[in-house]
């Protein structure tokens, strides 16, 4: 009898938004139990240290290759731990590991693969404003990496003109800095200056900065790649507070 | 010197879609320390019994007056936690809880309130087939309770015309059985036949039963309130595996 030989599992893992209290049980525990963590450096660094796993911290922008890494070593029989920020399957390295098993080696579709969601950035965002998301939503990013920006702008536009709240991932970059200006000023020819307007950054963690304004009033330029915009609906409200900054909700009646 | 009357903290907290693997560990946490646990009775009885502590069950359908028993506890200092499955900021509770603030006691306004996201289902179903979720998308309620039917169907065709990729909640109920036809039918009408279609039932229970078909083919009479329904954009697709179902991703190059 030959023994057959053995693969091991690949999980994609998401970590969610930076604070260990938003880690899914199910998460820890894949975690500590890997033989390999992979990731991109910000978030293989969040990873709590076990003994004898490696952890292989890699750039930005090399999704696809750090996805075939994965799939190779989970191929040849490790346990590997493939981890994003936030949720692995919302504009993270679930779409990178699928699309690289669709590409390459056949053999890689029958590996033992298991994405555990996490915390979008959206949604801790979201949760301390109070309740952005309560009603119809879209979620767009505004990288033109992969996509031409006239796809954009036009579903920019049409969602503007559904009524959506709107939340964008990817808004700036040092590569592209105009896009979320040409966001704004998309927006501001079809939707009416008092829409609300959210930037969270780096919600979840220490350097957290939450800032609400008015689509006519609000300063585009503040924003970077770890802030989160929220565009509010036509049912986006504020309840102003004595001691602490405005909720923003939206009415689940919104029209 | 009086002392000071005091509050008590109002957490409203994410469940995830059903199993206790998705908890976060702040959910875990509050759920244990509250006084009271307050929620729609499925989601109650999903909460871990601490000793002490009440727990008030009621039915769905009456999220304003649930929430406002909420605000009345925790204002006369009790610790409360109220539930909801998937996450509280995505057609759930959190927007209920800051509608009974904004129309209620001014009082409520200055409560320690604090909102935990959890995992949604579209989420879990997400991770459970690959990422569908993984390029740009919108999330509609189609329940026409708070909201004229004609305002969701300007929001779908708008959508479908826009490439996203759709998730659909409360897509249908006994007593508005033909909403998610309607919805059918004017998809059809605007997107090709060949779209990928899912139908996630009970995604992270026992029950759960994922089927996966094109628009031209899928069946929405077995669609109930349980089910998560996703329309794929042009970009997404199916990675066929040898013993199981396929995958289903949407391209992150998705035009």
């Amino acid at each position: 009898m030959t023994a057959a030989k053995r693969c091991g599992r690949l999980f994609v893992i998401g970590l969610g938004p930076g604070d260990a209290r938003f880690l899914t049980a199910e998460a820890q525990q894949a975690l500590s139990a890997a033989q390999y963590v992979i990731g991109y450096a910000p978030y293989v660094a969040r990873v709590p240290v076990t003994p004898g796993q490696t952890r292989l911290a890699s750039d930005n922008r090399v999704e696809i290759a750090r996805a075939e890494e994965a799939l190779r070593l989970s191929a040849s029989g490790s346990d590997v731990a493939v981890v994003s920020g936030g949720d692995p399957g919302i504009f993270a390295m679930a779409a990178a590991v699928l699309e690289a098993i669709d590409n390459g080696d056949p053999a890689w579709r029958d590996l033992d693969i298991e994405i555990l969601p996490g915390i979008s950035a959206m949604q801790a965002a979201a949760a301390r404003l109070g309740a952005p998301l309560g009603h119809d939503f879209c979620v767009i990013s505004l990288s033109d990496n992969l996509k031409p920006w006239e796809v954009i702008a036009n579903r920019l536009e049409l969602a503007a003109r559904a009524d959506f709240v709107m939340a964008f991932y990817n808004p700036a970059s040092r590569a592209r800095p105009q896009r979320i200006h040409d966001t704004f000023a998309l927006l501001r020819r079809v939707l009416p200056a008092d829409r609300i307007v959210v930037f969270a950054k780096s919600v979840g963690r220490a350097e957290e900065n939450i800032a609400i304004a008015t689509l006519g009033d609000a300063d585009p330029s503040v924003v970077d790649m770890s802030t989160l915009v929220l565009i509010g609906a036509s049912g986006t409200k504020l309840v102003s507070r004595e001691n602490a900054p405005p909720f923003v909700y939206t009415s689940r009646k919104a029209i």
